[in-house]
């Protein structure tokens, strides 16, 4: 058996008068507060406080990272346990399920899923051997027993990991029962909602129509026609407002954007709402939605992150079989400079207005979003987001953007996950790897050593807060 | 107060031994005169040698890399005095500018303006202070004072910065007067311009069919005929080459060519100078005109500069309040293999052609630049451009672009500014960036050190006045 | 005179640390013995083992990257040698030519070829001095003289160079006579094919019509049909197998794929066949193509290599001059995310199926390749192509690739070449470069070093042996 690999010094650069700047000033961030303005944790864990299950529900069902890496070297996702749609038979045996984990761990060597279950091995549970096939079954008895004890109740963690505040996301036709549950715990304040729409914006789904019904049940407004859609989106966003939202977010294929009048928007939600529209009218529709909530955002305050550019469940069969989030969303190039003038033209100038923009294309860092958010005071760039939140993914972001916007056009670390255990661990190679950014441009004589220490603390732990009007 | 950044080492890399190599070849450059072939300074400083004005004249307002960022941060461009078109008020008071200036200077921490700005303070000034809220009034008093003074007129300037030569820009109906007050004083040969007919190709300006007129009335030539055009047009060149132009510059949307046949040139001129004629319609014009022009520099032996890529005034109210060159000029994606092919069809082989490719769009350096400057005899690439002339940018324009396309098919550094102070500044980044690139090939035995030592030279000096023809 | 620069410790980081452990890495690699799955040299060479020619013949004549660069620096075609199709003129005197070649030497620095001449001319011919214009003579004239010896014969080199396996590539039509002459020489098994069907799959092709009759005439099948077409080439498929052949390659310009049905194949067929159909009809017929060969790897197991992306003879006129693969073929922007879908959403689950995809546009590394490859169980990401076999861009590869893909999505080094002297030297770049990366991994706590010794030897032997299913 190997030890787990998990360095004091991982991830700062191998110069030593670097390094120790890196490490002086990730000293100085290391225990500050977590701020987890974005990310998909389930409000239920932290209203009702339940303890988790076992290893395999909690480190392999739900996260796509993982099997997505089994399924491409052959492991199907039956034998990983995924639950089929078509009532198809898949493995229920946790164990198994973990053995097969445990024997294919070398496939994600060097990968961020290896160091955040690596830290999360060592540091949450305090293992110290490298998971490996000969010590798969000791592994999930010692974890799916320490998951039973107190200590591991999400409130608990919440506590131990030092997180400030959580921000959940929700659809816009979510009740926020379990956000209601949280009021007056006084956790209100460390778990809050986030507005995602997509489900009523998005008229190429499946059940768009039928949402649109639902939401107009929900709000009493006449959903039918666009003036009775409008309000009963800004109905929605004051009733997520009421339950902590602070912002809005929106997962749209493209990151276009419409400026189309009062009569052009009344027939196209029309046509969309007839179940009728065809792929181009449902893009248009996104587009001018997007306009129309950066409106709403410039009357209620609401911060718009804006995550577009994934192709998702791209291999058809197997979403067919086992539904989305199942590790086969493949990002596609995406265009900004074009996609988002008609929302600028209308409302980039406007001083209550702040859009967060994130990307999957890596291209577009240094042409197009660096010099945006370097001229739109409504703009600001996300970090490296979903395949790109690792450390050459992080690294390229800051290499990228930093000459043109500088850093205070950017807003700290999204952790962005579901994978509630590993959000230290994320956050610690987001700190990481920005002191030793900030520690290259010292020993370079690019930057100050003061002005580098009031940087590291900026991307840590400020920058967040004020992006997220988390005051 | 905190003093400037500006370390003697500054820019090389921290190894040891590559440091050293480094700074032993950069002090074999540093002192090489300047020469600067492509940019934006006003010939009137140097025909007529007057003082510059007050500290936010000279380093605010006509700085669109400052007042973009301060922009991007809530910064009016009437509070930072930027006249308006509309005849809308904006600050008067240059003393308030600069202040807000320098309470905002933390906001370009690792940008190359900082490092820009901070070494004109430092070397041109002897300022040793970093500017800041608390001293920014001295800073300015300090600065205007030493404007008024000889030693910082333009010409002793020249002296000063070791300026061998430096080529403005201007357009086709330039009178170049200036240039003109030059002849006979020596100084002619110091000061060149340049050939940038876009007033005159671009068939989306408002003022071109205007400007064709205008043309015809200069030249006495037929400007509303095909023929008469393009005969005006080299009589424009022969005037520039005789006010010192080596060179020709064209500033189009993209890289589009074309070779329509004279005939279909005739009717489509005719349609742009109708007023009458569509985007595509202006596109194509543009394209043909590149050919056109491609093949006068076979005649005249002008080197042809190709700027393509920008999204001129991204930001439709603000162009509508403040006009061109306001910061908001965004990079777009841009083509090269299918978009020259025309041009390069007919006068690719042409021993006589030399054109300098530039790009906003680095996905571009490895994938196409490189592989046709690595074959075409008659092209060649300018260095890291705009937003990428930066440290990062240049490291990354010497890393994708060598192993293709070599060295000597690039042309040494263009500070493309009209920031005439920073000159200096910005070919001393340009140079201890190559050393340094230079110097990680030696350490890493992929170059010799004699090798190096040659080439440093090159690109600091010789290639440039190789590619421009400055002899 | 300068000595050959070919230094123990090349293209190790700089870093005393991490340099020691890329050597040791390297140590244990740099013997195994060279798996070459992918490349063009001649199976002549290895059927009749007669001796190559002079020093020309050998390095400047058939090496596109040597004559590209010098073209782009104004030598001409013919002053090289390269033989015309239109009948005009070349130089004919060998010794002329690489006189030219000795004295622009100095434009290969800091390439790939240069750093594989120097080895070549090091490591085999024990040449110490590097090539100049005074010993260019001597250069030819040694080099000429040893090739006439027996151990420069091509299996001497074979065995010299411990190559355990090499792939050649034939078309669809080829005898595989010079294959066909070494079975029972035991060399069969180290010297197999590839089948490459571009010639009968490209209806582009000025020979397209003519070609598939000649495969009707080799296979007896009606190719006049769509089913005797697909029967005829499952025949060669099964022919090449006969002949080594465990893979088949397809360079199309695109990776676009589809899935017609049944009549829709047979109309565009009859289409393709008549000689009239236009540029999308072409695509989509190698696009169904890839598809249609794609199954039939599915039943036979052999591995697809699909390499896309290159705009072959870009320079109209000096294709008819000379024709194809000289030296202006360059790469264009590529999309996989939405081409291949067609492909995968039909045989992308495909227990059985293997296929490894390449690229010249490094955009889609992190993009789209890795998130690919790491889902699909069929996918696997070929080498750094072409362009970017090189030192930088190995490592933007391994850089951009690994946190997505890991190491087991990827196969290997291939060396791709005609140049068969440079194949250790290629290899040799490849396992450098890949223990500087791992050694990297390393320093920064980011892999283990057991794991990295294990991926050392995967990354230099097994993961070829294991993705070309070479036993």
């Amino acid at each position: 058996m190997k030890p787990i690999l998990l360095h004091e010094d991982r991830l700062f650069p191998v110069d030593g008068k670097t390094r120790d700047i890196a490490r002086e000033l990730y000293q100085s961030v290391r225990n500050l507060p977590i701020v987890s303005p974005h990310g998909h944790t389930d409000p239920r864990w932290f209203a009702y406080d339940n303890n988790f299950g076992n290893a395999t529900e909690l480190f392999i069902l739900p996260d796509h990272y993982v099997f997505r890496m089994l399924y491409s070297q052959g492991i199907t996702l039956e034998q990983l346990g995924i639950k089929r749609w078509d009532g198809g038979e898949s493995e229920t045996d946790p164990k198994k399920i973990w053995q097969i984990f445990a024997d294919h761990y070398y496939l994600f060597a060097a990968t961020p899923s290896r160091m955040w279950l690596d830290t999360v091995f060592k540091d949450v549970f305090g293992l110290s051997d490298m998971l490996c096939s000969d010590n798969a079954m000791d592994y999930y008895a010692f974890i799916t027993a320490e998951l039973a004890k107190a200590e591991y109740k999400p409130r608990a963690l919440m506590d131990r990991f030092n997180i400030e505040l959580i921000a959940t996301t929700e659809g816009a036709l979510d009740s926020l029962a379990h956000h209601g549950a949280l009021k007056g715990s006084g956790w209100d304040k460390r778990v809050i909602t986030t507005f995602r729409p997509d489900d009523v914006v998005d008229a190429s789904r499946e059940d768009f129509v039928e949402n649109i019904a639902t939401l107009g049940v929900i709000t009493g407004e006449d959903t039918q026609r666009w003036q009775g859609y409008l309000a009963a989106l800004r109905q929605r966003r004051a009733f997520f407002r009421q339950h902590g939202a602070t912002a809005t977010d929106h997962g749209h294929p493209t990151a276009a954007t419409a400026d189309l009048s009062g009569s052009e928007c009344e027939a196209l939600f029309a046509k969309v709402l007839s179940g009728q529209s065809g792929a181009a009218e449902q893009e248009l529709f996104r587009a001018q939605m997007l306009t129309e909530l950066a409106g709403m955002s410039v009357e209620d305050g609401m911060v718009m992150q804006i995550h577009p550019g994934s192709f998702r469940n791209h291999n058809e069969s197997l979403f067919h079989k086992f539904g989305r989030d199942k590790g086969h969303d493949i990002p596609m190039q995406t265009d900004y400079v074009n996609a988002l003038r008609p929302l600028l033209n209308k409302y980039g100038n406007e001083a209550n207005l702040n859009i967060i923009l994130f990307t999957l294309d890596e291209t577009v860092y240094a042409r197009e979003l660096a010099p945006l958010a370097g001229h739109y005071p409504c703009l600001k760039l996300g970090p490296a987001w979903w395949f790109h939140d690792s450390p050459e993914g992080m690294l390229r972001f800051r290499h990228q953007v930093t000459e043109t916007a500088g850093f205070y056009n950017t807003v700290g670390f999204n952790d962005d996950t579901r994978a509630f255990l590993s959000i230290p661990a994320r956050h610690d190679v987001a700190r990481r790897i920005d002191c030793r950014f900030l520690a290259q441009l010292v020993t370079e004589h690019r930057l100050s050593d003061w002005e580098a220490a009031e940087l590291a603390q900026q991307l840590s732990y400020n920058l967040a807060k004020n992006a997220y009007n988390l005051g």
